[in-house]
């Protein structure tokens, strides 16, 4: 009888989406355990450095947290001096996250890090492949179908 | 000034991973949910389905989980009379996992329900486009550079 080989075998995409998934954030919280910073804040940092002034509300929808997840998460990068709460300029009763000079600079510098750790992840594909990959990943994660306006 | 709109920008490839694994768990638990079964006991009783006696240690590198986690799953799926422990045939000092029939019959049914969940998460991706996400995402989850042969 011919034995089967785990793994090689048809799976079900929701488990290879969380064994992929798990080896990037094995990979990044590795990569990030010097800085003292989980995959989670890093991606929050990333949020509130290329967005500008993102309401904790689109942080939330962002990363699909709850709000108050977000407080939390908000708080500590606070404490350590990576990001600051401001009014919003559209609407000075609701507050904008903006990053600090030293929350771009550790950003900075994490990131490398971080995108090694990831390549390591990524070796078997070619560069096409990361790029496909990326936009079939971004249409489950942000579905349009479903996908808020989240413009300020 | 023009605001990014959050969530369209260039993302880190590990975030959108982690986004997408999430909501295909969420699915899967929630298609779950009505038979006590949660994502990871599901996709263990789906390796023993599929796979002929697989030993502990083959269930633990296909779902990467530690041998110790995979003894505790697989003395829940026992107690509800889904699998069982048998001597291999191989090797009787080891022991293999066997689906039963009941536990047969309960993956033949929760597995429809699984699959719809998971129709849902995919919406946006025509068939061509899963089986390509398919093949990516296994050489991620399972790099040709570090498979180990599973085989029995």
């Amino acid at each position: 009888m011919i034995v089967p080989t785990l793994g090689t075998m048809l799976e079900n995409i929701g488990l290879l989406l969380a064994l992929a998934s798990a080896r990037g954030v094995a990979a990044a919280s590795k990569a990030l355990a010097p800085a003292e910073l989980n995959a989670r804040s890093y991606s929050l940092l990333e949020q509130i450095v290329l967005a500008d002034g993102p309401s904790q509300r689109d942080l939330a929808d962002a990363l699909r947290l709850d709000p108050s997840q977000i407080v939390a998460l908000v708080d500590q990068l606070e404490d350590r001096g990576f990001a600051e709460r401001r009014p919003a300029p559209t609407d000075r009763r609701l507050k904008a996250v903006v990053v600090t000079d030293q929350g771009r600079r550790f950003y900075a510098q994490v990131r490398a890090d971080v995108e090694r750790s990831l390549d390591d992840v990524l070796a078997d594909l070619s560069r096409d492949e990361r790029e496909q990959l990326r936009s079939l990943l971004h249409r489950i994660a942000r579905p349009e179908s479903a996908a808020p306006e989240l413009v300020d």
